[in-house]
């Protein structure tokens, strides 16, 4: 089985080829701008030719990670273009050229929605108000048709911001969720832009892997997939992850409209579908906070 | 002013610049494949250069009406890929980049929705059956996405098929619908592939012009429009057609249960925004079929 993952040297993709490794993957290529090691190729998936180079010969799955930042991509439009909308829409039709039917699993986005009205369900209409958004939203329905006419069998999994990031990281706009259980776990002062009262989606990186995996194996009509994640607040989260590391929380409260807004008024989510298609979300909050120290805890 | 209208050598295209040419537009630059005339600029829309040429310089207002029909994009999936979807999404980069918030008027489609319940609103669910459909959808989310930038002006119109297109057109899943206009007008039989009881979506083509222009001028924050249509069944325009034309119709009605089920089980519409902003639909089924013989009649 010959297995592709893109963004691989990235903080969820880093994890997924450690999964992988685990399993029966007889050939795992490994790609991201700068990446080494076993099954490395390194390169620039706006790059035609090397995307070209890379599917010869095709994969059987492919886990496509990359992607370019919600904030990032709406400081540097030209640059969310090509890797956010024309770089999926190539691999998706390369993978499809040199494989008909392969597996196809991307890692779409919460921020298809934009603005939501409690419950979220598969059916929520998408109105984005990012241009990372919507690049996510048009790249569903590109796979969604390729795989109604059996190109590919696609499936795009709409995940949260995933916690807890590397300090060192930027560009995501939910930065503030991961930041919470660095400083608190260093007993650090962490002025954070959202108020307690923020509620947010949430995923550790064990379980958004969980979820890739699972996706990947999945056999059924869905290609669009909301997985189930933690509704919590972030003072909610803020105190598991004391009670968790022994810290006392030395957090101040902000009130950024534009992050609060965004990020921190997320409604309940009804993930029926998703749960009973075997998806799991962290169990609760401990679990959530538990799961960022354990598992390569934060890089 | 400046207006460019692409696919201006179409069944729409050819009316909306006759049209153009009675109002006050100084420099009216139409394209397509083939097509000659006063400002005409034939050539291929796929073509980034000739698309980076014929905006230099850029335009206040374009009408993006060159698309590949739905069954033919749907038999030839390279060749719509590239016409319904890379060439839009050139075309309305590179007239946001030669005029920052020029108006995009986007002949969108019906087809975006896919199966529908009634009444189908401008909040009813896409989910496209057809790439044709897929790609549509994918263009409006771009238009809307660069307009909320400022980078573009565009609103895109869901249109239904227009009657009553030549009978020489083809790769219209939807030809029927002209079909019976030119059979029954003609005194000829005709084996209709759907049943009297159909129920489409009609809007002539003076109807179609109309809300072009209307959607060009514009002014508010709508993005995307359900014009308003006749909901009407076969069986009542064939009785108005001939009514109108003064023949007996001699239509056989068939079962075809693709065609019946893409084109011809259409609910009803709720097209109550549009009409507050002053779209209009062709007034009743006669009113749609002397619309159909006098403006330019059917080619």
């Amino acid at each position: 089985m010959r297995v592709l993952v893109t963004g691989a040297a990235g903080f969820v993709g880093h994890a997924l080829a450690a999964a992988l490794r685990q399993k029966e993957v007889s050939d795992l290529v490994l790609t991201d701008r700068q990446i080494s090691g076993l099954g490395a190729r390194p390169g620039d998936l706006t790059d035609e030719t090397f995307v070209a180079d890379l599917f010869s010969p095709g994969f059987d799955l492919v886990f496509h990670l990359a992607s370019l930042p919600g904030a990032k991509a709406e400081a540097e439009p030209e640059l969310g273009h090509s890797i956010n909308l024309l770089a999926p829409m190539t691999l998706a039709r390369m993978a499809a050229k040199a494989q008909r039917g392969a597996r196809f699993v991307f890692a779409s986005s919460i921020a298809v929605y934009g603005r939501m009205t409690a419950p979220v369900t598969d059916a929520t209409p998408c109105h984005p108000d990012l241009s990372y958004g919507a690049h996510k939203r048009m790249t569903e329905i590109l796979l969604s048709d390729l795989t109604r006419r059996g190109d590919l069998s696609a499936i795009s999994l709409r995940l949260p911001g995933i916690v807890a990031r590397p300090e060192a990281e930027t560009g995501h706009g939910s930065a503030f969720m991961s930041q919470l259980f660095h400083k608190i776990a260093e007993g650090k002062p962490y002025d954070c832009p959202v108020p307690e009262t923020a509620s947010c989606w949430w995923m550790s990186r064990p379980a958004c892997v969980a979820a890739l995996l699972h996706a990947a194996e999945l056999i059924g009509p869905e290609t669009v997939i909301q997985p189930p994640v933690l509704h919590l607040t972030t003072g909610a989260v803020a105190q598991a992850v004391a009670e968790v590391t022994g810290q006392r929380p030395k957090v101040k409260w902000g009130q950024d409209p534009r992050l609060t807004t965004l990020f921190g008024a997320m409604p309940a989510l009804n993930a029926a579908p998703a749960l009973r298609l075997g998806f799991q979300a962290d169990a609760d909050a401990r679990t959530l906070v538990a799961h960022c120290y354990t598992a390569g805890s934060p890089d």
